[in-house]
This record gives structure tokens, sequence and C-alpha cells, in this order.
């Protein structure tokens, strides 16, 4: 493999269906209707879904926390106001400050990203754990 | 009825004129100029009116407001200003920050939402109950 | 029931799931990557999914078509040229002027719609079709 | 490799660096001041440069025909004027309906892709194949 490319991993839209499914069904049982959305490592949307019941506006920030994550590499809403308001404001509205987008990693390099909105930021983060979670149980069978 | 689709309540177009005219009647005995907004529950306008004398730019603050009132399901204006700057920003500002904004309810379900601008944060929300009193009292009727 | 309401059927998210999946199964069946969007009598987005290999910019179209179709009632692309790009821009794009997305609906009644993008205008209506009928058969037993 | 993830092939930012700067030799020979973009995988600018003269609007175009070619994984500006226009309509505006863009493409796979404004229609696909022309100069080296 030459130097002017190189060989990445990205979530296929199979993976991606764990990842939303892992997270509907924690949603289920948690009793939270939620918005969920997975991007691959580019931002690009994969899958999403809205759960009878979630706010409507979730529709979009869970698509724009994912797109955060997989963009920062790291969880949203964990930058200081200013800072985050600065970025998404430079950034023509591509960068959410708010807690619910986490990137999907593995062994070390960023795969996709899931992003949760409806919840609270705690309902939200835990949404998206469980997605990921779903994912890691899958592939180390 | 199957699980694949729901039975839900929507406010009618002739609901939707009981609220803005109970909303209007009210801006008028306060000698406040308003604009009125009312949607449906998918967030779609039914009704407005602007009286003579509103600001202009609160013609896009109440359908803005209706449209996150019935979104979030809860008043607008309640979130801590951080947050509720996200979320507008994250949803590619369709979510109001602003007081004015009234989730319309029914027996628990939400069937649409008024939002009032032009006035004080008092003001818009007296306005806004003032049209959600009109419905319910022509209901119990 | 008062005038001022009305009793809906809306598609909930576990209908959307049954078209979107049928959508999906005609697309693989066809060997097109596609990016399928299904949105309820609202315009607001319940499911989507983008197969690996769809065009990126169809994750955009496919919801423009979806929301286009339940909007208008009618299948998309049907309108002349000049009327259709009209419309689009007097509506700040939410009315989209392409072939592929169709109305979900239920005894008469609209209840939401699906929209594809990503083939051709051929290709994109026979998936949609697929995901209509996926729905309608299992409505049916 | 799980069906949960797919190893991709995609430009570095050494390898858009080589596109940029044949492209960039072109243009100069020409005696054509242009702006050149290229695109990775995801459709996310690597490299960009506007050479002394080139129009300013192309800064934008130049990055939306890297963006649609990479998208669509075929050369801008081949589709009917309709149906152009209207995916351009119906995504937002992120589809270019003009010539220059061209997808970047490695043993049948999607890599990258180009985009080139301010010349004329001609001059832009020129400057643009020589941008890939010297990436694969330097590939099967």
């Amino acid at each position: 493999m030459s130097i002017y490319m190189r060989r990445v991993t990205e979530l296929s839209v199979k993976g991606a269906r764990v990842v939303l499914q892992g997270a509907i069904a924690k949603a289920e049982a948690m009793g939270i209707p939620q918005c969920v959305a997975v991007v691959d490592r580019g931002g690009n949307l994969l899958v999403f879904e809205r759960m009878d019941g979630a706010k409507l506006h979730s529709q979009f920030t869970a698509i724009q926390k994912a797109y955060t994550a997989v963009s920062a590499r790291v969880a949203t809403g964990q930058l200081p106001f200013e800072l985050a308001v600065g970025i998404a404001l430079a950034s023509g509205d591509r960068f959410a400050t708010i807690a619910g987008g986490l990137p999907i990693m593995l062994d070390g390099e960023i795969i996709g990203a899931i992003g949760v909105g409806s919840g609270t930021d705690e309902e939200d983060i835990e949404v998206a754990e469980a997605g990921i979670a779903a994912l890691k149980a899958v592939i180390d069978n």
C-alpha cells in the first residue's frame, strides 16, 4: 500500500443496524422514547429511527450528535459552552454542543458514531453506550 | 388496530381557530399587539395572525415557539440557557429557547401547540394560556 | 368527537420498519444500493437506511422525497418542471421535484410516506412500491 | 473481517497533494487560473487551492463538484438539466449540476474525487483529469 492512500475500517450498514437495535432495545427497556442515528466514518447517515413519542426536533439533533462525535472523535457535550458554540457557528451548524453523541472505535480507529436525542443527557448517553455495546458483543463472538 | 399504525387525535383547523381567537381576544383586552401561531401535532402551521402593530420578527418566533412546544411537549423557555441554545444549534434552528410556546394537551395526549410573540415573556404566556382556555371551554360544553 | 379535533391514523415506528425492510429487501434483490426514508403523516422522519454503496447525496433526497409525498399526497416527480422548481424555491427547499417518493394510504387516508433515492427513477419507484406492499401484506394478515 | 464493518481504501492527504499539484501544474501550463478541491471518499475536503486570478465563487463550486463526484461516483454535469436541478434542490444544494468534478477510482473502488472550477467546462475537466493522471503516475511507479 502506497503512502498516497490508506486502508481504513468503516461501519457497514449491517453493523449500523446492530448499533441501532442495541440502542432502541435499551431505550425501550428504560421506557424512554428516543431518536437514534448512526453515521459512518465520513459523517454520512447510515441508519436512523425515531421511536413513537420521541421529540420531533430530536430527529435533527440525533443526526448532528452522531456527525459531531465522528468528526471530533470524542463524546459530544464536553467542551466549554462558549468554545462549543463558537465551533457550531464557525462550522455552519455542523457541530453539536450537547451530550448524546459517542464515537464508535475499533482497535483504536474510529469507524463511525452514534447520536441519541430526546431524553436527558444521562439517558441519551446510556442509550448510545448500549448501542455500541451491542456491536462489541457481536464482534467479539 | 394493528401495531403498525396508531390512532391519534389532532387539532382540526376549526379547533385551531378557537385557540387563535381566544388568544387574540386576550391580547386585545390587554392592549398588546401579538403574533399568534397554532400548529398541529406534526408541527405544521394551522393558523396564524399578526395583530396591527406587532413586531415583524415575531411572525417567525411565534411559529418557532409553537413548533418547539409540540415537539418537546412542554412549555418553551424552561431549559437552562446553555442546553437550550445547544438544542437550537444542533437542530438547525428548529428549537425556540424563549418563552411563549405551550403544548395543547387533551386527555394526556398532545394534539397541537400555540406560540405567541411580540410581548414580554409573561404577556406571551398569558395570551397563549387564554388561547388554550378558549378551546377547553368549547370542548367541555 | 367534537369538530375541534379529528381522529387520524398514523404510521407507527413498527409500521415504518416494515416499509423500510420491504424496500431494502427489494433493493437487495435488484442489486441496487439505495437510500430509503419513511416519514409519518406530519412529515417527520421515522426510519432511514443507506445501503452500502448508495450515493451520499441520496441520504438527503430520500428524506425530502418522503416529505414531499406525504405533503402533496401524491407520488413525487409528476409536476411540470417549472412549477415543481417554483414550489421547491417558494417552500425553502421543502419540495422534491424528482421521482421516488410515494404516499402511504390506508382506507383512503394518508398515514405516511416513503422516499427512495440512489437508483434511476424507475428503480427508486419500484423499491418504494415494494416497501408499501410489505406493509399491506402484514396489515391484511 | 466481520460483516459488521468493511475495509475500504481512502485517499490520504499525501495522495490528495499529488492530485492537486498535478491539476495546478496543468492549469499553469494552460495559463488558466483555477480553483481545485480534492475530497476523500466521505466527501470531506482534503486539500484546496485557488490560483491567483481564479474566480471567487469557484472556491465554492470546486468543492461542491468534488463532493458531487464522490457522492454520485461519476463525473459531474452528465445528467439532464431537469433531473440534475431536481437532485440539487432535493438534497439541500449538495449536488453540482455542472461539469468539472471527477471521481478518483482505484481498482474499481472510489477513493476520493477532484473538483475544478473557474474555467470553461472543457478546461475544468482537462485540469481535473491531469490531477488524477498525476496520482496514477506515482502509484504505478
